[in-house]
């Protein structure tokens, strides 16, 4: 094996990035949320980098398999699954429920350690690619097309911060008219075709409303909405009656696989999911039950850009679509998202991405959407360079927190507009 | 794109190579078998190599892709699969059944085309992995183990074929102690310690007791029978019932998948399947009806190296054994298998090869078992390298043949025989 392959360093910085004032069905984005990002030098003297969640539960494994990786190939992929499930072990059982916050479904220390290889394998496949001359994409097999295509993600959302924060030009979006004028700055800017709205903020009729502002103004073009699980079983059927042949998929209406399951039942409209299965344990459950008809994949999830790949090729062979979903992320997921979606021939569907929301990046050229998509990189590894100064700045900030923005907490940030504020009861309507 | 990887010129060697009299329940093996060797050669220089099957309804697909390869990357490997739907199309449905003999179960268009593939895909995979300087296990995210269980193949034969050919010195087995002797030598020869028996050759009976006496040689390891769907419901329930504890699966004993689902719900033990489930299209009503609780992968069925691992995930996912099933095949096949059994997690069982059953090969040192085991080769591309002068003198074989062994025809071979021979019905008993 080429020893300029093996890793000699890892490094893990945790930053802080500015984010809007989002809304969601738990509260509202803080003004700045934590990632991890992740470098892996060779001893070829080439720098992988990589990204993922954040928060100190995530930092807790991320060290331990940092310290375990020096020595080992940037090629040993496979085998970062078994190293992590050796060197992140805790007391609790791999299934056991753990809280990290956020809207990602049924946490459990399986799931955590999944996030935090993916950041990994994304750094050793970047620092692959650069030391082979490849891109990450023939690293998975080469592409299948040479673009791939987003959706423009909107989301309910305040013009700024009640505590302060960066702030930004969107000004509100509370109502449909905002909605629809989100859309047109996204449409006109990015090009984006395909919208997603975040729903689980107001009563699911100001929702429809906002769905069927969004179908007059884009007539003809795919609509999603995302309430998080906020729906009873009935609330959901009853938008999904409002909204069939308006959608071309509904995003977890409902909370778990049984609810799921019902709604499905009940409905023509497919339904999509990145909470009732974000781990291959649920997936036969929920497909043996036709509850989801189009499943999220997000390598931050799954494991990586390996582990994305398999899932593609399970739902293709259960007949089931494929989507992407998105976190709050920088330029470096991207990249590795656009890879692996470029990859999978089944990618049914446009990709989420919260990317145009965020201003701050670690990368020295940020990614441009044209028509909506963006190009595949050719160039050697995942195509994007760190941007060193913007990394220490962000760092600074992350060092400087008091540890409130440390773990992402939209609960936490809804109590500075609302004290009485609590994470609102499943099912919310 | 780094230009040396882009294919130049793609080589077919269509030879034909010596088999031993092997019985199965169609017939015997003919004194020669068709294969396939593709060779990829890169305008770097280098050449990849891999081998598939190579019958003649094969070579009629592959020659069309060889044509269709030059230009392209041999890392381009996702997108031979559109290319091979483009320019190996035919007048016939995708799912239409045609007849390519053997056992494989029913055949389709897909299925031969997926099959021609794997050739390719490993033959750019040895290439790719020449070029960077990576062992093919690298380029499949790396190794989970250092070496690979096989199982010793078992096979009721005849000392000679009755039309002549090559003759070993192996002698007939044909009752319980010619099984037996016969694992002994393998035992002996390459350390397996696990072996699988092709049945549907006598009476059930008659395997039922070649099987215990196998037990009885080698108490507490690991036996497997495989009559090829040969049984009707009522004789599988019979044999399962009586070989319950003995075997650790019983593989295809009825044919077709509502088959084995009802012997599968009327025994404890295992089945196993290469025949029900050889595509992903047969694999979620096998799941969903739990007719298989082992898969067979092998590359040369599912398209190449990278859908086997695929399929292995999928297997994971769904709580399904994984083992690897095997044809006679040559040195760059075995040597595939290995390199991906190696990085599958889940890899249950030994693995199935027909390799010391082949006393021909076209590379240059030939794979030695060890404790049953071949080691994972860890030098750039397959490991292996061909002998030019054994191919051109296979080949001349081929030339020289009058058509009758260029196609696999074991009824054909059982005529020289029998001459009343017909292939039995399903089931046979």
């Amino acid at each position: 094996m080429d020893t300029a392959l093996l890793i000699d360093d890892v490094r893990l910085t945790p930053i802080l990035i500015a984010d809007p004032p989002l809304l969601n069905t738990q509260g509202v984005h803080q003004p700045y949320t934590p990632r991890l990002i992740v470098e892996v030098v060779t001893r070829g003297g080439v720098t992988g980098i990589g990204e993922t969640y954040g928060d100190g539960t995530y930092l807790d494994l991320a060290e331990p398999l940092s310290r375990a990786l020096p020595g080992r190939s940037v090629s040993d992929l496979n085998g970062l699954f078994a190293l992590a499930d050796e060197v992140c072990g805790d007391s609790r059982a791999a299934d056991e429920r753990v809280d990290a916050g956020g809207l990602r479904g049924v946490q459990t220390a399986d799931k955590l350690r999944l996030s935090v290889v993916s950041g990994f394998e994304v750094a050793c496949l970047d620092a692959l690619g650069k030391t082979l001359g490849l891109p990450v994409h023939a690293l998975l097999g080469g592409k299948v097309r040479d673009s791939v295509e987003y959706s423009g993600y909107l989301f309910y959302r305040w013009a700024a911060h009640p505590e302060g924060g960066e702030r930004d030009d969107w000004g509100a979006a509370l109502d449909p008219d905002g909605v629809v004028a989100q859309a047109r700055r996204f449409a006109r800017d990015h090009g984006f075709t395909s919208f997603k709205l975040k729903g689980g903020v107001f009563e699911p009729d100001a929702e429809i409303a906002a769905v069927r502002a969004l179908a007059e103004a884009f007539p003809g073009q795919p609509l999603r909405l995302d309430p998080n699980g906020a729906w009873s079983v009935e609330t959901s059927l009853y938008v999904a009656d409002q909204l069939e042949g308006v959608l071309e998929y509904l995003e977890d209406p409902a909370s778990g696989t049984a609810a799921m399951a019902e709604v499905s039942a009940g409905t023509g409209l497919p339904l999509a999911t990145n909470m009732c299965v974000t781990t291959l344990a649920e997936l036969p459950e929920a497909f043996a039950r036709d509850a989801v008809q189009v499943l999220l994949s997000d390598h931050h999830y799954w494991g990586g850009l390996h582990r994305t790949r398999e899932l593609a090729a399970i739902c293709r062979t259960f007949g089931v679509g494929l989507s992407m979903h998105s976190n709050t992320h920088l330029g470096i997921s991207l990249a590795a998202m656009t890879h692996v979606a470029a990859t999978v021939p089944n990618l049914d569907y446009a990709c989420d991405s919260h990317y145009p929301w965020q201003t701050e990046d670690v990368i020295t050229t940020r990614h441009t959407f044209r028509d909506g998509r963006l190009a595949v990189s050719d160039v050697p590894g995942l195509g994007v360079e760190l941007d060193r100064d913007r990394l220490a700045a962000l760092h600074r900030r992350w060092l400087d927190d008091d540890g409130t923005m440390r773990a992402r907490d939209d609960a936490a940030a809804m109590r500075k507009a609302d004290p009485e504020w609590v994470t609102p009861p499943i099912p919310r309507w």
